[in-house]
């Protein structure tokens, strides 16, 4: 973008009419959900600071929405994260790519030859979608990666409306609720996933088989246990081969392998990187220059529970970091650290629902944890001759030491996402099954369990009578 | 009931088919939502414990679900507790009515004769609904009071089927709940509330604000700040006149101005009522008869944040008490005790879900806490462009000294419900605003609010920024 198109844009929206000030004692680099939150959280908590972000997209899109652009929404256009709270909160917002940063002077110089100054730098520069090297075809025509980026996606979804059958590689979250919502629109789509069961490195397997069967009745087909050893066609890809040497034929290919965090400017910065590849960061979200913190997809991230590198990318983590990173950036509380990722997960496929917190048990199991589990199955309105009523089920992991809540997994209705938090909570809050078994719960027959058997209290009998 | 009918009862659900044991270790008297709970959390505590049941209902009925049977369910049956969990528990259970309790001996005796003895009792009777001695008219034909009666259940509903005009006496969540399923088969309903606002002693005015905006809508009518003085008409009702002199007409009137708790027999026995007449108990659920204990809407609250005694009756809070009884029955542990109401409630009408835990800010006022509250209105999906968006508000109330929180309410789609549990994980944990800024929280389009623009982290944020 240059010069000129940066200021007609800013002018356009108001927020920096006039780029004079080239001083901020803030500066956040990179405007998706953990640049956001970073600055308005800061801004909430300092507000005689000033704040600038600058991120490279004209339009900022909102990442998680991103897998609904293909059914429920259709266009990138009401995926968008609207500029207005920029300009509630009086944080101004550069649209420029940030080419150059100086630790020493202290300053950000952006691709129209702008230079910045701060107090504070943030970086959220996030992540972007990974093409593994070794595979061969991954450059043809109607391959697609799924970046958070909108002119990308507008041209994919073009393209995309003219195949029928589909093949999508790797069978994560954006992976599978992508081919869904393209099934839901029609299409044919078959997901390749090398490990033995869809989802399966955020579920135990009995979770996983209950998504697989979900996707079976709403007509996703998939393929568990075989990787892709190259995509095949001319100019064009025409399919895939199979490592067991079956060839699927496709009218496109969608690649979701994992994203990979962006840290080039930090690298640039002389910033350390830890062995996954993260920006090294403290609880305060400090990398190793005390003026410069990291937050999102591409800083590093610590495992809750296990204390191991982790690299679960999520917007709700992100955010989690941001809030931390914004009330710590002038003065350090230490009572709002952020103690590592419990990566809690949700998703949705139709009307079903998938949530997950903390460790699974094959992590625990894999990471020596002394445990036990305890699942109770129950629906999720009550009577259960109620419309609408959902099969609910809670799956509690805990330690054996104390009944330490080490993880949790619900499959729902509508609810599971704000259960999967409060499990959440449970776990951040270091709490044990007699909280649970104590815990005092609303009830009422349209929106929960009933509570003679609501399935987060009952696991926890289960496990309790284990222990 | 006679003795022979009683035993065929029990023969045919093979639950107690020779009845000569007549010693327990454990009897529950009262077959609803806390006896359950008790019988089933106590056996599994206790296996080698013999546990009995007594209850005087043939077929017991889910509580929370009546409202539903006037509109959504429209049959009883399909309103019922199942007793196979009684078989599956190994719990007893005798179907008569107890009508003496020897202390001294330790016995209990039904009206056909039987005398039980046990180790330990535990009164689950529960509450029945309230008839205002001063109300006259109240014993007209077409006068219905919503007892858990399932005989008389299904006289009102057969009843009600022909009457075209309803007027309901009492906005409480039982009246709001019920009108709204008679509206929705087709009935014009009125709701008369004596206080200024429909659901006004569960929720702060701007929240019943939202309650009556969705009445409104749904075309449930009602009158607030206005009493009834008398039910009018001959041997029939025809209508209400009200204290300001209006007569409205309808064909039948519903009663539903709130329950009294069961004590007839914890009275004859000799135990302790308090001043609002329940039977006192501990944090155990003791009663001042160290053998006997009483859970449920008998038996006395205490409210969690004021201290003071209360008289919500809430089938979860009944639960919570069941589960604490049926922990400590013969061993007490001190890590399992009741420690006052949190008094979590949650409705819906429609898609709207509304939902309360702990105090609101005007009982906090009264009770001269120095608090500071916040509210945060965002969506309960995003982006907010997907189908089935539904707004979603968070209030909470803190107290200013460390931001303990206090209360918190909710209004919202689907998820209210289990939102409103995790407000009040929050309260019985004694958590601060602290432990919500710092909280990671799952989140995904389908099933929460965005991670930017969570309402519960955004309400805690303004909170804080008052303390």
């Amino acid at each position: 973008m240059k010069v000129s198109d940066s200021y007609r844009w800013n002018n356009k929206h108001g927020l920096d009419k006039k780029v004079k000030k080239m001083e901020y004692d803030v500066i956040v680099i990179g405007g998706s959900a953990s640049g956001i939150t970073t600055a308005i959280t800061g801004k909430n908590a300092y507000p005689d600071k000033t704040f600038l972000m600058i991120r490279k997209e004209k339009h900022a899109i909102v990442p998680c929405g991103i897998p609904y652009i293909f059914g429920s929404l259709l266009e990138t256009e009401k995926d968008m994260i609207s500029d207005d709270m920029f300009k509630k909160n009086k944080i101004e917002v550069k649209v420029d790519e940030v080419t150059h940063i100086d630790v020493i002077k202290k300053t950000c110089k952006t691709s129209d030859g702008t230079v910045f100054t701060y107090d504070k730098l943030v970086l959220a520069t996030g992540s972007e979608a990974c093409i593994p090297s070794w595979l061969e075809g991954a450059d043809k025509e109607n391959v697609f990666i799924i970046p958070k980026d909108k002119e990308y996606l507008d041209r994919a979804l073009h393209q995309l409306s003219s195949a029928k059958k589909i093949i999508t590689i790797g069978g994560g979250f954006i992976g599978v609720e992508t081919s869904d919502e393209l099934r839901k629109i029609g299409k044919d789509v078959t997901i390749v996933e090398k490990l033995p069961h869809i989802l399966g490195t955020a579920f135990d397997d009995e979770i996983c088989e209950e998504v697989e069967k979900t996707l079976k009745q709403r007509d996703v087909r998939f393929i568990t246990g075989v990787g892709i050893s190259k995509i095949i066609g001319g100019k064009k890809a025409t399919g895939v081969e199979l490592e067991n040497g079956e060839v699927l034929s496709a009218d496109a290919i969608l690649l979701t392998v994992g994203y990979q965090p962006n840290t080039k400017l930090a690298v640039e910065a002389g910033l350390s990187l830890n062995e996954k590849g993260y920006i090294k960061v403290d609880e305060y979200m400090h990398t190793d220059n005390h003026d410069i913190m990291a937050v999102g997809d591409c800083a590093e991230k610590r495992d809750f529970i296990t204390r191991k590198i982790s690299s679960t990318m999520l917007a709700s983590t992100a955010c989690a970091e941001a809030r931390i990173a914004g009330m710590n950036l002038f003065k350090l509380s230490a009572m709002k650290t952020f103690s590592g990722t419990i990566a809690i997960f949700s998703t949705a496929l139709g009307n079903t629902g998938f949530g997950v917190a903390g460790v699974t048990e094959k992590t625990a199991v894999f990471e020596q944890f002394d445990i036990v589990t305890g699942s109770f199955t129950g629906v999720d309105k009550h009577p259960g001759t109620l419309p609408e009523v959902h099969k609910q089920t809670v799956k509690l992991i805990a330690a054996r030491e104390g009944g330490l809540v080490l993880g949790g997994e619900v499959i729902g209705g509508n609810s599971t996402g704000e259960l999967t938090n409060l499990i959440g909570f449970i776990i951040q809050n270091k709490m044990t099954v007699n909280n649970i078994l104590t815990a005092q719960i609303g009830t009422h027959p349209l929106v929960t369990a009933p509570p003679t058997a609501y399935p987060l209290i009952k696991a926890a009998e289960v496990v309790a009578k284990k222990l």
